[in-house]
Parts: C-alpha cells; structure tokens; sequence
C-alpha cells in the first residue's frame, strides 16, 4: 500500500511573523487557517478534519467552532513537540486515503517569543516529573541543553566542526534574505559573526539556535481528486512516513520507509526542508536521508552544498527555524509546499520533488499540475 | 473508499480492577499491552504502531521502549478525553489501511481512583484556564457538573424519569454479576437501590455516574490479511468513525457516517456497548444511533429492552462504566470484541456485528473466521 495518488497540499497560509504578535496563539491559528483555506479556494465550513500538534495550545474543536465547520469528521494530534510536523501530514494523508475526511486542516499558532518560551523550558520542562526527574535535577530544562551533548558526541565521532554548523546558519540567513516574511530579512550574517557570536550551551553558539518567534501556519489537504480543481500547481503527497523508538537511528529507519515508500531516490529529490531547532541537525539529517554519504555533511555544507545560489541540493530555502521563523515544522512545509508551486523566494528551477524531514517524520511532496 | 477488508483486532488485554492497583499507569498500560499481545499471539518487538488517548499518562515512546518494538512507525493520540476511544480504532485502521503500520497498539493504564481522579475534576478542570474560565468560577469542575444540567433539558424535553435511568444502571449491574472482573461482580444492585440513593448532582443519583477505578486494558489491530491467522474468531473492522463540532447533533452525524460505511441498518446490530460516564447517556445513545425511535429510549430501558437475559438489544454486557470498570471506553472495545468471539461473560448468542459508540467515535466490529 501507498499514499500515492490519496492526498495533496492545496492551501497553505501563514500570519506575520514577530516577537510580539499582540494576539493569543488561537487567533493565530484560525488567521493561517482563513488564509490557507482562501489560498486552497474552499469554504470553511468545508472542513471535516483538523489536525493538530500536541503542543499547540488551541484545541481542534474550538478551531473547527470558529470556522463553523459542518459535520468535524476526523480529529488527532500527535505528541512529539515540533519534530511532530510531517507526521501529522502522514496522519491526514491516511485519514483522505481511508476516506474518513476530505478536507483537513493542520495548524500551529504559537507566541513562542512573548508567550511561553521553548528555550527556557517554560514548554518542553516536565517540573522534575516523567523523565525529567532524571535529568531536569542536573540542569537541563530545555532542548538546547541535551541536543549541545548529542552534537558533542557527532563531532567527536564525525570530526565535524562548529564552522561548518556555522554555514548551515549563514547560508540559511542568505536564504532569509530573499524571504520578505522572514524575521531576519533585513539582517544578514557572516561566518565571523557566527563564530564571534556567544555559547548557548557550548557547542551551540547564539546562531546556531532556532529563532524564539510569534506567528501562525496553516495548511489544507484534500483528495488528489478534488485537488485537481485547483487552478495552478498542488503540492501532491507522493509518500509520507513516521518514525519513534527502534533499533537503530531514527533517520536511517525513516529513510528507508519514506523512500521505498515513494519508489525514488535521494538523489532525485530536488529541494529539501531540515528540521533545524539546531543547526547541526541540518547536517546530520544530510547524511540520514542520504543525501550525502555519512560523515561527509559538514563538508558538503561548508562547500556551499545546501546554498540555492549554486548549491547541489538547496536546503531551508525560506529561512527555516534559524532565519525565517520557528514555527515547529510548519513553515517547512509551507516552504516545500512553495517549491513545487514554483512560489519560492528561493525557488529552485523546475522543482518537481520536494522533501520535507522534521525528524520523527518525513514528506515527500510531488508536483502535480 | 471504507475501511472494510482493511484492519481487525486480533489481540485484548485487561489487567485486574481495582480501587488501588499499587502500581504506576505505565505499569497497568504495559501490562495490559502485553496480555494483549499475549492473545494476539504477536511478539512485542513486532508493534509498530502505538496510540493513545491524549489524557493518558504514559507516552507512546516509553510503552515502545518497554515493549522493545523495533521500528515505530506510527504514533498518535485523540484529544477528546475518555470518549476519544472508538474514535482511536478508526485512526488505527486508517493507518493499517494506508500501509503506514502493520501492528498497532491502544492502551489505556489509569489510576482513576488512587491517583487523579475525574470525578473530582483532578483531570478535566482547567484551573480556570481556557473555555474553563467561564464555567469554572460557578462551580462546574467536573463532567457530572455540566451533563447534569444537558441530563435535565433531556428530561424537561422529553419525560425521562430517574427509574429509566436507573434500570440502566440495574441492567447493567445485572451483566456485572455475571462478569468475575468487574469491580461490583458480588454486589446486586436494585431500583430501589437506585432511587434510594443520594444525589451526586441533581439528577444524577450515586448509581448513575461511573467508576472511580484503577486498572489497564489494551488490544492490538493488524491487517486483516493477517488477522486470519490468528486461530478462533477475530473482530474484524467493519466501519469507524469519529464525530467532532458541527451543525446538528454529535450523535446523529456519528451515526449517519459509521451506518453509510458500513452499508447496514442499525437494526442489523447484535449487541451494543454504549459510553456510560453517566446512566442517562445510555438511554440517548440508544435513540441517537437509531436503535429507538428519538424519545422512546427510556422506555426500551425501563421494559429491559438492554437486558442480556432476554432484551432486544443487549447494551453494556460487561458492565460497562457503571459496574465493571471505567477505563474510558476501553473496557467497552474489549467488550465489543469478546463479543464477536464468544467469549463474553454475557454472551449474545450467534453475535456477528458489535458495535461500540463512545460518543466522538464508534467502531462496527464485525465476526471474522
């Protein structure tokens, strides 16, 4: 079985993004989702299943309230904080594929800088309980703190220095140079600035570190069938997978799912969105996805292998989490969205297949006409 | 498109019913999983999917990391409290359908007793955060507070009495007795009992709500492919659907859906277990999925029509909320199975089609050889 021919992308939708949006992270929601649902050219009350991230503070049934949906079909979540994000696409994918709904939302609203703050524990902090007990007690409360020590490990394993992380930021912040919607736009950065710039937790220096942001994304999935309808390109579902505890790393078991699921290759794909709360992961996730051969990511980044202007394989190319905003994996998927829509601020020529990889998930997304 | 031919349940665990398991939920989850497995005859490490309740205690990753599942390749959980449970099965069986999983676990491992306790809004009050704030402050903590008050418009509009909904509790205090693992199998419980027993809120008596109860359960779904080696009978997937805000009642919408998929009447169904957080909920259930006509479940109640010894339609045969367990709709999708297997204490006779409504969801299992 596949998803093939099941589900695509035919809305996506995106409020500004800042330090203070000035409104709770419901209305952000529900303002991604108008415009996702007016770029996709379907009514509101059309929708019959939304999806969401755990994390994400508004519940379905209050958004499907404000919408005035008809007849909510299909509800869930799934709980892996952001990485959750193209598993939540393979979730609604199943759902369209199994006919269980027809039209789905997936949204995130977050104030993520003026409201409760992912890089200091204020969300991912269990408070002593759970797992945390074993860990919370000798300081680490947030991300950063336990990612700085996987990445330890990598380079001592890998050889991989922090120049190289440095030139996931700085190529992504070109990118954000070409995305007016980004938070860094107007801003550029150096690999100097990168190196001079302060440890969050060593070795992750300052730009090595997602953005802490306000903002809203939204998408709307639909039958390949009634996705037809849309005039101009969609954003068709040629595989999506998910993965969690196993044998083995996660990314390589993802890899192969994903793949053998789409019947392609790496090398086929033509622009890619990486799941970047940290930069290093950027480069790990070259070398799981196969993109690259194993251990060679720094170099390939370094080489300017990820870069849109004349690089192999463009990656992040609206900014991502470091440059454009960190909304937890939905604006990799807008952006991949965006790429085989030819709508890019940093479109690759003639994308046909677009990767999405947010760690516990992955989307391949296939132009359609 | 439907879900029949798709997915079946090859595999339920249940552990011991108490008032004080002396063991953490994770504990109860897992052991419950593995007797599920157990019967499902399945190894552990062969689970790739895991799904949950959102107010489940226990995340997917640490029941996967227990079990020593090999490749999680599906997780995810439905946000709608206890009644999110047959809406869950219909995720599942999406997921079997499309390829995504092939062997997937729903757990369920509460101390609702000695832990935190729904009854006392422990679990479902907000502390006066989101829609909570507006009934919160007027004394509206917990379910019994507000379904009192939707239980009173039901009787204002359509004559309910308090004997109809105590003769479901009675009813099912009646399937209890036969059932050695529910919590009240020794204790009988008459109408008088019912009536003479004080007031939880008005017009909810003692008898009318649920338990309070520690305890696990689990089943395991696969492929029908698959299903078919398991020896003896299995319950097979026949439709699932899950219902959420919209015009018009939950209920109606609910059952429009589930009956339009699985192409029968719900004349065509042999037994029933419906979501009984409180006794008057059975009775709606009943006319809400078309068993009654609309005002006349109070009736069919009070004339045994529920009864396993020689009504209609048996309802609950367990036990259900009221006198087994409350597990959330766990133990009534366990229910449901045995059912289909002949291996229901209250056993009805030749039980092709068992259906399960828990209110946001409902599962038609269907008897496969």
């Amino acid at each position: 079985m596949s998803l093939r021919n099941s589900a695509a992308v035919v809305g996506v939708g995106e409020t500004d993004y800042s330090r203070d949006s000035g409104r709770s992270e419901l209305q952000l929601a529900l303002e991604a989702t108008m415009k996702a649902l007016d770029d996709a050219g379907i009514a509101p009350e059309e929708v019959d299943g939304i999806m969401r991230w755990s994390v994400d503070s508004s519940p379905e049934q209050m958004i499907a309230a404000n919408l005035g949906v008809r007849d909510l079909s299909w509800f869930g979540e799934v709980s892996a904080a952001g990485p959750a994000a193209a598993a939540i696409v393979a979730h609604a994918a199943a759902a369209i594929h199994a006919g269980l709904a027809n039209v789905i939302v997936l949204y995130r609203g977050v104030n993520g800088r003026s409201g409760r703050r992912y890089g200091r524990g204020d969300v991912t902090g269990q408070g002593g309980r759970g797992a945390g007990a074993f860990t919370e007690p000798y300081g680490i409360m947030a991300p950063q703190m336990s990612l700085a020590m996987s990445t330890q490990r990598q380079m001592y394993e890998h050889g991989y220095t922090s120049r190289q992380f440095g030139m996931v930021a700085v190529t992504q912040r070109m990118h954000a140079n070409r995305n007016p919607k980004a938070m860094f736009f107007d801003q550029s950065l150096t690999i100097d600035d990168h190196q001079n710039s302060r440890y969050v937790v060593d070795p992750l220096h300052l730009y090595d570190c997602c953005l802490e942001s306000d903002g809203g994304g939204a998408m709307v999935l639909t039958s390949v069938e009634r996705a037809r309808r849309r005039l101009g390109p969609v954003a068709a579902i040629r595989a999506a997978a998910q993965v969690g505890t196993g044998v083995g790393p996660n990314g390589e078991r993802l890899r192969k799912r994903v793949f053998k699921q789409a019947g392609i290759a790496p090398s086929d794909i033509d622009v890619v969105q990486i799941y970047d709360h940290f930069s290093p992961f950027v480069v790990f996730g070259l070398e799981s996805n196969g993109f690259v051969k194993p251990g060679e990511g720094g170099e390939f980044v370094e080489s300017g292998g990820i870069s849109w202007d004349g690089g192999e394989l463009p990656v992040n190319t609206s900014g991502g989490h470091l440059s454009e905003v960190y909304l937890q994996g939905m604006n990799h998927l807008i952006e991949a969205v965006r790429q085989v829509r030819d709508e890019s601020t940093a479109q690759v020529k003639d994308a046909q297949l677009s990767y999405v990889d947010t760690s516990v998930g992955a989307v391949l997304f296939e132009r359609m006409n």
